[in-house]
């Protein structure tokens, strides 16, 4: 056994917080504490605070600052699409359409608004999670008052054909909503140009080295939706609740610096990626989750056949590498992911798989030592296994 | 014109966070940052670390540590209190009671509950803003599904006869629901003693000297309410949302520190605030707004005649000092405040009041320069009013 590093490859479970983002939160824990809602000069130095992010964001995305909104976080900015949008259309209908492969945060509201009375359609996906437009075309309906579609997957990085699908929600007259929580700092967006036809777009800070509990929902001007927090005139009367001064600060901050350079960054995580990718595919009896090319930059989705995913990510634990298994925020629970399964993984292949996300703080170091361990342990497990029959070299 | 110091007098808007609060808040930004849903140990140290937050607060107000919620904040934890329970009871039922003083996280949900076809009675208050609990008896219906009635008021400071209100609720079977948002660290709160027939209290960090952004829902055991955010499997799967680990640290330590020597600490601030309330009633034509025993240790509002809240604060800040006029949450619009309508205000009295509230870094020269500055301003105030005529000492 040779030497233990810490290697953190779960930067789809959450990153952490630059010391450029904390330098710039901790003032408004200080000194800047006011309440932005104030008049006096302490409330108004965060008040200013808060529009510098808004623009900071609105800059990142290619948005107007009007459109934004600030949130707890990504959950929060789903929940309210989604069920701003069913409730304030309620009268023009009651069909929504999404996938099966959305993260809980959609499609939980989704479930929630069928006890309601509306009728959602999970689109079909393919064997990588990919969405076919035309299958959204087919799906609306004169009663169709949404769709939301994801931008990228969180669990296999599979990257949807948001522009043509928002295309045809616009052709549609119908509000399109996507979850792009995992692609701030690797898919460039512009409201402006490429994403013009989406009217609602959820992210979360904690997603791009900036803060957890904070995050945006952009609402195109126009966009027909209800409040979700209702109280105070915060967030131009469509939020309420005291803001969240440091912690927006932290995101505007974060969203900056995540999307400078993002291609010099893209091609460098890239290139720790497809070594990794290369290096793990020479594991027997494995297969890689999702699309080989559309997909994100950091993300790496492994099935191995014959072994339980959670044995497989506590012993890399031992060895002081972090990873995942399903989604983390629904880890705690046994079942198979969701997205695993809509793919048309059987349950106990489903249940074998290893997700590695890769960051800002890996180095090609971290890359040669997940290739030094995985493989070991691995087959320390599938030596445990009585069902393991080796076979063939890994299929991509 | 004397020398200028900084006094900061709106602590019921919001509080500086304590020191202690954010080198406890720090490691959980920095290297503590993994997502508490993972089951690698950098995640399960943030987990541990809600569980503490959850003991602290549990311990505080004399609760079990599962039947605390973190949340985003008051607001969120009123508009889940609310909206929750009415959605889950609306088959008991289509009635709710609750004030006209409320803060609007309360108000505004209730009267999106209206448009969704919920009956709410507003209770009358008095003069004073009190509640008479034999009101909520004589409005309770066959189908009142809950009753929410706050725990002490954010403008005037009144406070409100809980425990009587929740005896009532009991002896009907109706769950009920108070905003305690201003009282932590002021009155003590015990949930298995003097407030056990509260079933659900929404309090936030902010205002006991924690960050901005989090907060919670106690929610008593058995309580039948829906979730307001869904997702992920976080808070044993009643509020989705990946946790704001810092955040939640702080405000467990903060609730820690605001609830330790709670009698000592009132007896400080109460002095304080005596002396505040005898100087400024040797002004003339201003009166005392909320009850004269019943009410927060911390709280003065006054209403002024002839003369504008607002330009009343601008100089006031100009001098360094620090106020409110109507609530924070709702400033920004020029309405007067709802609170000093119900309680029988004139508008054009009402318009005219200033809130000082003490906290922790006062001192008794703040006090003085308080009572050296305020009585010059609200002279020269009216010295500019055509309408003013000088008559009496101050009513109490
Ligand atoms: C695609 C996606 N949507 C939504 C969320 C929820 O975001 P948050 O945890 O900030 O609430 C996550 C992450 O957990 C995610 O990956
Ligand atoms: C009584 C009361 N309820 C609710 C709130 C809302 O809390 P938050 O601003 O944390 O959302 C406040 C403060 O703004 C308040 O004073």
């Amino acid at each position: 056994m040779g030497e233990k590093r810490f290697v953190y490859m779960d930067h789809a479970a959450t990153t952490f917080t630059k010391s450029e983002v904390i330098e710039a939160m901790l003032p408004f824990l200080k000194e800047h504490f006011g309440n932005p809602s104030s008049l006096y000069s302490i409330g108004r130095e965060g008040k200013e605070a808060i529009e510098t992010a808004r623009e900071q964001l609105a800059k990142a995305i290619g948005a107007n600052p009007e459109e934004i909104y600030f949130t707890s976080g990504g959950t929060e900015s789903d929940n309210w699409a989604i069920k701003g949008t069913a409730f304030a259309r309620r009268k023009k209908g009651k069909h929504i359409i999404t996938t099966p492969i959305e993260h809980h945060a959609v499609l939980y509201p989704c479930e929630y608004l069928q006890t309601k009375g509306f009728d959602v359609t999970y689109l079909p996906v393919d064997r990588y999670g990919l969405v076919d437009p035309s299958e959204v075309e087919a799906a609306v309906r004169k009663d169709t008052i949404f769709i939301s579609v994801m931008y990228a997957n969180n669990e296999i990085g599979t990257i949807e054909p948001i522009p043509e699908i928002g295309e045809i929600a616009k052709e549609h007259g119908i509000p399109f909503h996507t979850d792009a929580v995992q692609v701030i700092g690797k898919i460039p967006l512009d409201m402006k140009q490429k994403d013009r036809n989406v009217d609602m777009l959820s992210l979360s800070s904690h997603k791009f080295y900036g803060p957890k509990g904070i995050g945006a929902l952009y609402l195109r001007e126009g966009t027909e939706i209800e409040n979700y927090m209702h109280g105070g005139g915060q967030e131009r009367k469509k939020r309420a609740g005291t803001e969240n001064v440091a912690g927006i600060v932290g995101l505007g901050k974060a969203i900056e610096l995540a999307t400078a350079n993002l291609e010099k960054h893209n091609e460098r995580t890239k290139k720790m990626r497809d070594r990794l990718l290369a290096g793990i595919l020479e594991i027997p009896d494995c297969m890689l989750n999702g699309h080989p090319e559309k997909r994100l930059p950091d993300n790496l989705n492994f099935s191995f056949e014959y072994i339980e995913g959670e044995s497989l990510l506590l012993m890399l634990d031992q060895r002081g590498i972090c990873s995942s298994t399903g989604s983390a925020c629904s880890s705690g629970s046994l079942e198979p992911s969701h997205v695993l399964r809509a793919i048309g993984l059987p349950p106990e292949i489903a249940q074998g798989s290893l997700r590695l996300t890769l960051g800002d703080e890996n180095s090609e170091e971290d890359v040669d030592y997940v290739l030094e361990v995985l493989p070991e342990i691995v087959g320390k497990l599938r030596a445990m296994s009585p069902f393991y029959k080796p076979t063939t070299a890994c299929e991509k």
